[in-house]
């Protein structure tokens, strides 16, 4: 093993009103033991400070969406997230430089989808794969979705040191803690932080393989002219994470009680249905295929 | 009668993140026709517009909160709301008139509690609880539930002319469409419509009694000094609307994972529990007694 993680952040707040990820770093900055391990530091640390202030996503536009490179050499761009992203990536990076201040990110997020618990990763680097096929290993319910999604590059803040992961779960309402979403979080921080201390040891086992689901497109509601939703998630579609669907399948009903079906040849999977934060960002739905990929 | 109700107010978006009122008030401007009838008319309209506009439950402050006399008499407040609700209360009220421009709200809420279907009410006027009695007959699994919450006086919306009548949905997260809650709720519109033409024409049949759950309490999360919440919902009330506690059940888990427990001597009804917008007001739940009333 080249490269020891010697530094991990768990990240909460990155969208001030997922209130898991906020509490789950109140939790462990009161409790540090519960994410120490002897070969590694864990910083616990709340992100979107201001956003969580006013519970509410962001307080200008969507932190999570800011840590490309170009966003982060752009000193032109003032917003309040814009400014924030240049100060957490130097606490955590800087991004791309060779000596990050930390090896990886684990941020917390949730989602008003059926998403249960899920991980969302952008990135090739192989060490973030194995420790996502441990985790997987670990919590056989765990969903592993490869986001390839609405910015050409990485810009989440998972995507600012060498390793990075996003851990979303739901069916959570903003502003709402459950506390079943909540230790089902912790479980998979600490799954993850139990293959770090395996990885820094040696001991790590070798994954080869694992399943996940495989962005493929976004869509969006049906809207009229002037923008607004014409229909719905469909029924059978509203708390049925994961859902199958293939040609002829409905997708939305109308605000008229009127059937709007899925017309894609190819059989896809719902994930991310139904997410409040989506609304603005025009998208209701990611279609995905399922596969298992080589590591 | 002595006096047929000649005009119904439908108000949605009072909580501007509560989309349900806001699309269904959408779809009736479009569609008129859905909730005319012959004996009165019915006016649509979105309450909290700044709201809707920035999918906020409130601007400045809540809007839902501004009714009492005594606000609305009160021209040295100059949030957003308390001038909003003096112009609402002209096209509704003015309240306490002897000639309200409408005889009957109808506001459409959503929550992030497992309320189901339900109506929120806290007046005493015979008419309003007639209507109330006609939509539970017609739907079994509607709720009443009598609210004597956090105002002195009467402070909702529905409070601005002789009837009124709140009704709650959820559990919906704040920002969603749920297409079983959106035509369930219509559902209810159109039972409450259907009274009020019964009404008119004489033909209403009288009810001596409905069940109700009656508002005790509303107690908070447990906190820390700083007032952070400390402690989730219980998972075994969560989803689990009207449970019914007794000495000894579980309310809360800490953080931590300890359970907190019911202290009261009374078995007690349990409503709103774990409403987004609740945090902030510090209420985790309400507890009521179930009980039939006579009319």
């Amino acid at each position: 093993m080249d490269h020891p993680i010697r530094k991990v952040a768990l990240t909460g707040g990155t969208h001030g009103n997922e209130l898991t990820g906020v509490y789950l770093v109140q939790k462990f900055l009161a409790h540090p033991e519960l994410v120490q391990r002897e070969s590694f530091e864990t910083l616990c640390m709340h992100t979107n400070v201001g956003a969580i202030k006013q519970c509410t996503r962001y307080v200008d536009k969507d932190l999570n969406r800011t840590f490309t490179l170009e966003a982060l050499n752009d000193y032109s761009a003032t917003a309040y997230e814009d400014a924030l992203s240049k100060v957490i990536n130097q606490k955590l990076g800087p991004k791309g430089s060779d000596e990050t201040a930390v090896d990886l990110v684990i941020d917390l997020h949730t989602t008003t989808s059926d998403m249960g618990l899920s991980i969302c990763v952008s990135t090739k680097d192989p060490l973030t794969w194995q420790a996502i096929a441990y985790a997987k290993a670990q919590i056989p319910e765990l969903n592993i979705f490869r986001w390839n999604g609405d910015t050409d590059d990485a810009s989440f803040v998972s995507s600012i040191p060498p390793h990075g992961i996003t851990i979303e779960v739901g069916p959570i309402p903003q502003g709402v803690l459950r506390a079943d979403m909540f230790f089902g979080t912790e479980k998979v921080i600490q799954a993850l932080l139990d293959f770090v201390e395996l990885y820094n040891s040696g001991e790590a086992q070798s994954y080869t393989e694992v399943e996940i689901y495989d962005h493929v497109t976004l869509i969006d509601y049906p809207r009229n002219k002037e923008g607004a939703i014409t229909a719905m998630l469909h029924p059978t579609l509203q708390d049925n994470g994961y859902a199958k669907v293939s040609k002829g399948d409905p997708l939305f009903v109308s605000l008229e009680g009127k059937d709007i079906c899925y017309e894609g040849k190819e059989s896809r999977y719902v994930l991310f249905a139904n997410e409040a934060a989506y609304y603005e960002k025009h998208f209701s739905m990611c279609l995905a295929d399922k596969k298992t990929i080589k590591l």
